[in-house]
């Protein structure tokens, strides 16, 4: 069989058939499994999509809350887990929070004692996955509040994930505005077609390794920021304008110096981001200063950044209204990217479980072209040429 | 640009060039840089092939003694730091050791403070590795002593690396022959083509993640069993032969009835595998009765596998004998992943460090074959259908 070389970062190399989504960048529209993802985000609960992913279809009335149940109780984490958790936050970086959730994530699932999914049944695995990142909200809320010397606060299962995570952030029970359009920003960021992370995730359980091991490399994938950008900065660059009257000349200035601006154009979508869309209809739904400001800049951003760039057709991208909504439910900056690998994680589980279902291991090639060596030596006998 | 459909595992997909090694199947050879490797080992000491990694030549006489000297500095690792290593392997299964040190190194990563390499210097994303993976060595020793509930030893940077993991495990300072043995093992396994566990650690850098979640990736594909494979199964097996006597009924009752023969046949060499040929030769310097069994097993399984398939031509890989030397040097057999981790991290730091100076997010795409979505509807209003 003759090589294939494929172009650099297997740009538009299709590795992989799959049942859980597509995004149609022309078309501006992302899909789970057969559904439109924005209805779904308009339309169901977190835990319903979850199901979806996980199951293939959207539950029932008696599923949807046998299995909210089951999330719920995933929520606790055993002492000694938290305890390590605990520590590995206070170790890391407070800027950095994906960091330590994947030193977190990792312990979670030694807790859980996950496995090598090797001759083991596929709802096995998926209950482990499930148990593992249904614990990391809790994880995570546990981890931040330790950063800046707070005890933890347990779970409360008869909340929904998204209310509860907000609760055990804060100490205070969201309004349901809140939870709902925290709920909605992480439907809307559970999956993105074949991003790099969960590739990653991917290529790690194609070697037989535990659904920990893929989760763990998922969230490292998810904090570089050619992945998982940074919404953070476009709250950063909101706070920077100030007032809607000083958008036009701070805009102007930067396109002028050649400073990127944050939050705009999409590698994919040829028109509007259907998530900032929807984004920005959940941060009206809240409203308030920042989102005037942020609807505001995104219209005189677009004209200018037309009027720079001709025939882009720049528009606003998810992080730009990502990052509004998370300000405006009470998420600290510095959680942003730990919020979006509550979500991801959910997309990579449904990824791990399609590539285990059908496993060949994912190892390529390379060509070498550094200096060549020498011609080879048959059968070199070690015991002959061996100095101690 | 019309897409490409790769073969499933990306099997003879080449994805880079790379400068690092090869492997040539037919020939039993392979090399790092443009050095046999099997030549490196009998000639060289790990810290010269590690600095051969990271530099790209071999150093000369001030250049080896001075890495050696920063590299068993490395060593070390901050209190808090190795406190929650030790949980974490307390935390962990015992046999799965793999799975506490993904924790581990995590863990190491924090307490270096390995950030994105986008925007750095390359020269200081390839200190924070050293770092990182010269720390391994100690947090693996002190994680497996916390398993047996012992104290972790302190490393002393007058010793070789490979010397002083042996020392930090048991306590005493092992024998020249031992030391070199184990030494000639890590450097024997540091690299060997694109595997998948470097592939996943280079996809994960590819996003501009940090060292860390790259070799934390790399640990967790180690672990498949795909992958990093089962030198304990080959132990295992010579133990249930038990001698030299028992060695062929066992063998053909085996292959009678259908089961595996561990450490036989490899994916790629078509003829010795140079690994398994040079730590045959490694194991019989030492000597003793398990060599004894080994090779008298090896001769006979060979002979029976080739009557049982003809024309297979299956021999010893680089399992079989790893088994035998790592067990000869006195590593707990729970630790061999493990110690495979501590070489091949040299290797992926390397490729890491390829990805990064030409880098390309790896993000490939996957075809949607479910139930067809609905027809998009062109920007959908979030505000228009809300219903909280």
């Amino acid at each position: 069989m003759s090589d294939l070389v494929a172009p650099p970062g297997l740009a538009g190399v299709v590795v992989t058939d799959t049942t859980i989504g597509g995004v149609r960048g022309a078309e501006g529209f992302y899909h789970y499994r057969e559904f439109s993802a924005t209805e779904l985000a308009s339309r169901r609960t977190l835990e319903d999509i979850w199901y979806l992913f996980q199951f293939g279809s959207l539950p029932d009335e008696v599923q949807a809350s046998q299995f909210a149940e089951r999330l719920a109780g995933n929520r606790t984490i055993p002492e000694d887990a938290l305890d390590l958790i605990v520590a590995a936050a206070r170790l890391g970086s407070r800027r950095a929070s994906l960091l330590w959730v994947r030193t977190a994530a990792s312990v979670l699932a030694e807790s859980l004692g996950t496995q090598t999914w090797i001759g083991r049944p596929l709802d096995d695995v998926a209950t482990e996955a499930e148990g593992l990142i249904g614990a990391l909200p809790t994880a995570i809320a546990a981890g931040w509040r330790a950063q800046q010397g707070l005890d933890p606060i347990m779970p409360n299962p008869q909340l929904p994930l998204a209310t509860d995570f907000l609760r055990m952030l804060s100490g205070t029970t969201p309004t349901a505005a809140a939870a709902r359009a925290f709920e909605q920003y992480l439907i809307l960021t559970i999956d993105h077609g074949l991003n790099a992370s969960t590739f990653a995730a991917r290529a790690v359980a194609s070697t037989g390794a535990d659904v920990g091991s893929s989760i763990v490399a998922g969230i490292g994938s998810l904090s570089g920021p050619l992945h998982g950008g940074a919404p953070s900065l476009v709250l950063d660059m909101l706070e920077d304008i100030g007032t809607i009257d000083r958008v036009r000349p701070w805009v102007r200035k930067r396109l002028a110096s050649g400073e990127p601006v944050m939050g705009f154009g999409h590698r994919v979508y040829r028109t509007d981001d259907p998530r900032a869309v929807m984004l920005k209809g959940v941060a009206l739904e809240i409203g308030g200063p920042l989102v005037d400001l942020a609807i505001a800049s995104e219209a005189i951003i677009v004209g200018e950044l037309d009027r720079h760039r001709p025939g882009r057709d720049l528009r606003a991208n998810v992080e730009f209204y990502a990052g509004v909504v998370l300000r405006l439910v009470g998420i600290p900056t510095e959680l942003f990217p730990a919020c979006f690998a509550i979500s991801r994680s959910i997309g990579w589980t449904a990824h791990i479980l399609e590539q285990i279902s059908d496993n060949r291991v994912i190892r390529p090639k390379a060509t070498y072209v550094g200096s060549p060596p020498p011609v080879p030596v048959p059968t070199l006998r070690t015991d002959d040429t061996f100095t101690p």
